[in-house]
């Protein structure tokens, strides 16, 4: 029987890969960062890397994939790595991986994702079919989580069509409601091997310009014809209504709970971390208007633990670590390919 | 003599729950987490209650005080409680509570909590008589802390008129001069086993829209004809220049200083955990616009400590938790009378 | 040879102190806080001072100096020891004092100190050297760091006119181009013990009032005419997309070497805490509008430890306690006359 020790924890530098490899380490892993040419410098810094191996561009992740496999690597996936690689190509890895085969699919695709949430019973935001339909403040949103860059809002049909000449390389986006309310990042853990579901944390996104015209005062918006725009730059840590949770909670167990069977997923369904990302309005209703089937970078403000995870754990208890040590007591119990996708 | 052992500590589970519990835990008490049925997840999943006693509302809650004496447990109010039982039915509470009897009364009656604070020195925002004398804009608020919802702002009577109508339920309102600056909600604690004040934390609350309509871009609020609203979805970490920080010590002093004596209050006066709530202007001026004379839910970001507690403290000193070390050093000293209601 | 142990650290009771002397504490040197009368409640409520020397107000520093070498004290500057001490004076003190000699006069004067984020390459916002040249949003800033109080943003000329009138005392003022996106405060600290540079953490200011007059609808506000201002009245923690931060280093490295051999400076150039202030567009350009070049009272959020300090050290490194770790490291080294200015 292996020990967790015969295992290392490798992941592409970048999105949350500092947590992932702290928590490794405390958990007991050797880690490995795996970082584009000159960009190491945090992974070095920080000392959370027994290793460093640098490629060009993540994108030629495929051609060290065999150097990975000889040190018996397990990789985490994170949201840049869905993006450099391509959820599509996601399916071509042949190493060890943690997380659900087929299920990415399922998020990165702004469609299939809201049928899934919409069978969970979570309330969604209209999606308009079309640029006609446009009758209130809408989002539009381009395919590909490209970190929010490009994102528009439009009030009308005509208002739509002006802004979309801004991108003639775009052909895929989603229209949705813009519903005014509150952002907040429900960080989920759910567990196969204990069967348990937990709530590591909250965060609301630091986006530029979005969190940032509000220091403008009107009349120089006016003037300025300042619009608004989405490019994550960041995360800041929040928590929410206690009174709240017990909903937060109900809305992870039926979205794991449908996960199961979705077409290309498994019986398995979804494990591991994911995250609900929701507005709430002023009625306190919730609308649920995406879904990321692996760690989000909100989950970086609690490197050192959460005020949640604080409840539980009598460690700092990151997404991070909370991912190692699922590893950890998988290999324990000689579960491992439970937790592979 | 008792140990503090022999003691429980009870709670309903909302509001500020988590914290108390796992405060209460961290020094050594049992703990009871009082649930609505259904509701109970968040107690569990994050370990904080020894035991859970399920009732079908929070309103029923005298339905099981004798089984709590029965326990031998001291019951924590907070936010939520006062809300759901009533400031008048908590004087018909008559197992152990730790906190000042007759000071709920005050906080939440705003003409009686608005005396209190301009009697302690403390600069308050202006209230207005009749909606006739609104001649700036002004924030219309319900009495009743149902957490912000449905307050709104007014620049005119018109306006106030226009705006009341959506709200015909309500009669029992207060119209306070809107500041602006920016919120700082500051928590203490004073204790009357030692005789000191300290000041916790800080934090802003996150309310929905208020938090988000920033976000929309003034024309875009002006196209969807925007209101703001302040219902409290969370709160987030801030901390505060720490110039101003001996101001703050000086306002909690004399506002603890003035309670002894109130009506209703008793010579000890308020003691425990306190909030002011103030807007900051952009002449560093403070104008108190409310107290809450108990735990607030802003306390929350702190459950492994917060960047003040952490000074003077070794172990993280939730509020919840200063609660319990107060109520456990009350026991040791013979003196917990001392700080039951 | 001597032991740290013979050293005490000093500071102004303002800014920063409290997590100056925490962390000085915390790594076994002796602490003294020089306050304003009246004006200590925070370092004694909060445990973190071994001895308070009182004196009327902190521009009468000099007349406690020489208390202070007899107890052989090393001074920390920090913000509000240069706002009130005033950056020339501080050539003239001849007590031993952490920091870099002549370096706070290329951080005050605004010219100086483009010329020195320019000449290291970073992108800074425009200067336009006459209020004729404003053809764009421009936020004007006057000299002498008093927490951001005063300054304005005006559109044209004419607006520059008209608003420079409130300030008829101020002569000495900046017009710095206006950047739209979210401000982002990264604090740096270099080591010339070690040869290393560290990223400690990052904040956004919290300002009044704005940010707080996003949470106004633009109706109200253009009905009730509100203008931003930026006073500072506290900092909130913020992380950054993880992509960023190599390029935060680059910038924090190149500073450092610019540093060496600037005139006044002398050739250990900038060593220390310091902190690089800019704004982050839509598309992840980097503006730095700022340096400070000592501890910034955005880092006060961390006093148990940052998102980033914790992944490198296994106790709470704030970086107060960085500080004093150098001086403990270079005391024992031998090599503290490195460190002092």
């Amino acid at each position: 029987m292996t020990s967790y020790k015969d295992y290392t924890i490798a992941t592409l530098g970048s999105h949350s890969a500092l947590q992932i490899l702290k928590g490794a380490k405390d958990e007991g892993f050797r880690t490995i960062a795996v970082c584009e040419k000159g960009r190491s410098e945090p992974y070095t810094s920080y000392k959370v890397a027994d290793e460093i191996i640098e490629i060009d561009k993540f994108s030629d992740f495929f051609t060290i994939e065999e150097e990975l496999k000889k040190r018996n690597a397990i990789l985490i996936p994170h949201g840049s790595f869905v993006s450099y690689i391509g959820s599509e190509k996601v399916k071509d890895i042949s190493m060890m991986h943690y997380g659900t085969r087929g299920i990415l699919q399922w998020e990165s695709d702004r469609m299939k994702s809201k049928e899934w949430l919409v069978d969970s019973g979570l309330n969604v935001p209209k999606i308009f079919d079309t640029p006609e339909e446009i009758d209130r403040p809408a989002i539009v949103k381009f395919h590909g989580a490209k970190g929010g860059m490009g994102y528009f809002v439009a009030n009308t049909p005509d208002e739509f069509y002006d802004r979309i000449r801004e991108y003639p390389e775009e052909k895929d986006y989603v229209i949705q409601e813009y519903i005014v309310g509150v952002p907040v990042y429900t960080h989920y853990f759910y567990s196969p091997i204990n069967d348990e579901l937990e709530i590591m944390s909250f965060d609301k996104r630091y986006e530029s310009n979005a969190d940032s015209i509000g220091r403008i005062s009107a009349k120089d918006q006016l003037d300025a014809n300042i619009r608004t725009s989405y490019t994550i730059v960041g995360n800041m840590p929040i928590v929410v209504r206690e009174s709240m949770l017990p909903d937060f909670f109900a809305m992870g167990r039926r979205v794991v709970e449908k996960s199961r069977g979705l077409e290309g997923v498994g019986p398995a369904g979804l494990f591991g971390p994911f995250c609900l990302e929701a507005i709430v309005d002023p009625n306190l209703k919730l609308f649920v208007f995406e879904i990321s089937a692996r760690i989000v970078a909100g989950t970086n403000p609690y490197v050192d633990g959460s005020p949640y995870t604080w409840l539980r754990y009598d460690v700092p208890m990151s997404t991070g670590r909370r991912v190692a040590r699922e590893l950890k007591e998988a290999v324990e119990q000689d579960r491992l390919k439970e937790v592979l996708g």
